[in-house]
């Protein structure tokens, strides 16, 4: 689905990511050993390492290599991100994802529930381990902001006609705010000032919102056969997105849409068939320009950096989280 | 069940738990309000708030009133506590709990698990709030510790034949770790020396474990009506405890009630011949003579305390809550 492995920073914090991943492995060593196997097979599933990289990126802006105290931060975030995931797999009853059977799929409800506690806490453990007050408190207030979304989200699940407005915190809170988080505590971490502070928390703000609506977009654009799951499955989980939102602005009668989707059954023709319409509007063309000037918004928060590889980077990965396609 | 009302030590920090409770309720005013709402009547209908009058009491052995971090630390860990019984009751598939309908009777599994998630976050920005390194490290490993404790437990289920050594550190997890928690927490942030936190987190283990002993006792000799549950619900789901091992070791020919137990159906009419048997030995009174003990081991954590009304209110809370009875 991606080409995320050509991607510039991932080459330039790739040794600083080596000690973030021996980190977190390190979990599973004195763990009870059924919970360390399982561990071990999450972590090393997992993904693209975008957040942690986003962390160390942020720190080495200002020096390299990272410090303990960085690799303790980003190791916390992407622990974070793992942990909301095992959740995530129970709440959605999903038993694969990035091709490997999830750990719902194999314990029981409550085994899972637990391990997802379990790596929240170990996540804590590596927040505190950076003995920096400001860092740990944006940490915990990082978690809260993102189980509260996932919260709003699923009591406003089909709520058809709610505003395109709510859309944005929805999505800050699910994605956004943890990369902001990252880039934001490397930034502490590495002593930058206020006015830096929030210039990469701003960062990895914009850059949040212009990934997660990219994923919205694919999850209307792509295949099922690339996406390993149906088409518009967020529309279907009743969850509306930005593509929805301008299909709904772009139709003549969007009264006629919603009553369409208020009073589908649970075969799920009528949602496939505005599935099907909203893949050949001009949504998806305009939710595309809105990611691409999310992109160029990050990038901008740059500019008051001295050029350099790092800053290069992730102005690079700006560009590149808006030309993924499936 | 409990006459825990008349305890001195809930008389003695009242003004202070009060502040404790104020917080705590704080966390509905600004939330999603189908969340608000379900988050004050869980809060409401919680418990002794035992854990948070040790952290408040250790505190002012030194210093009264409680500080704000006191206030802090003690509403992080009773949100803490709360929080893993919103997952334990799911996990459980628990309906009740204190006579009030669970969250996970009323909502889907996937609301009680990000429930119980913001309840955990919302606890770590409080213990954030402390500004205090090693209290907020001493937190998360407690999380740590209570989460792998009870992994420990659900994987260990039905291993009739564990060793009695294997109850205690699981007890300490599941109990003790937070009640040692709360008093060395109360410590630190009072300013006390490392000779008089160690005594604090001694006594809060002790009193924790002499604690879940006589929950354990309670679990075999209450009475269905009062325990609002089954006689012997341990032994049912699989946990060993003390009365067990106590059990067992008396029993002429211990092979014998492991093979009842492996052989028992899903009727469960083997297990409660068991429980009977338990009840009726002399197994009750071992445990209870071992939970006197640790209750004593407690109180002797303080000697090198200056007598006082707080020395003296943790010192009875010991006798307490080995007094206890259905």
């Amino acid at each position: 689905m991606s080409m995320i492995k050509d991607v510039a920073l991932l080459d330039l914090v790739q040794a600083d990511l080596k000690r973030v991943e021996a980190k977190m492995r390190g979990i599973a060593s004195g763990a009870y050993s059924p919970l360390a196997e399982a561990f071990l097979q999450l972590l090393g599933s997992g993904g693209k390492r975008l957040r942690p990289a986003l962390a160390l990126a942020a720190f080495n802006l200002f020096h390299e290599p990272a410090s303990e105290k960085a690799v303790a931060v980003a190791a916390a975030i992407e622990m974070l991100h793992t942990a909301t995931l095992v959740h995530d797999d129970l709440i959605d009853n999903a038993l694969v994802r990035r091709g490997i059977v999830t750990l719902n799929a194999q314990w029981t409800k409550g085994a899972t529930v637990l391990a997802g506690d379990y790596l929240f806490a170990r996540a804590a453990s590596f927040a505190a381990e950076t003995e920096n007050v400001p860092v740990i408190q944006l940490f915990s207030d990082t978690l809260r902001i993102i189980v509260e979304g996932e919260l709003v989200q699923l009591f406003s699940s089909k709520q058809w006609d709610q505003p395109q407005e709510a859309y944005y915190p929805r999505i800050f809170a699910k994605t956004a705010s943890l990369f902001a988080a990252a880039t934001k505590s490397g930034a502490i971490l590495a002593g930058a000032d206020a006015e830096q502070e929030q210039a990469l928390f701003d960062y990895g703000k914009d850059l949040g919102i212009a990934f997660q609506i990219v994923d919205d977009i694919l999850d209307y654009s792509g295949e099922q056969a690339a996406l390993g799951k149906p088409v518009g499955g967020d529309l279907r989980q009743g969850i509306v997105t930005l593509p929805f939102f301008y299909y709904l602005q772009g139709h003549p009668e969007p009264e006629q849409v919603l009553a369409a989707l208020n009073g589908a059954g649970e075969s799920g023709d009528a949602v496939s068939e505005i599935i099907s319409q909203v893949r050949r509007s001009g949504a998806i063309e305009s939710a595309a320009a809105e990611a691409v000037g999310f992109a160029a918004s990050a990038r901008a928060r740059l500019a008051s950096f001295p050029q350099g590889s790092y800053r290069q980077a992730l102005e690079e990965l700006a560009d590149f989280v808006v030309s993924r396609h499936v």
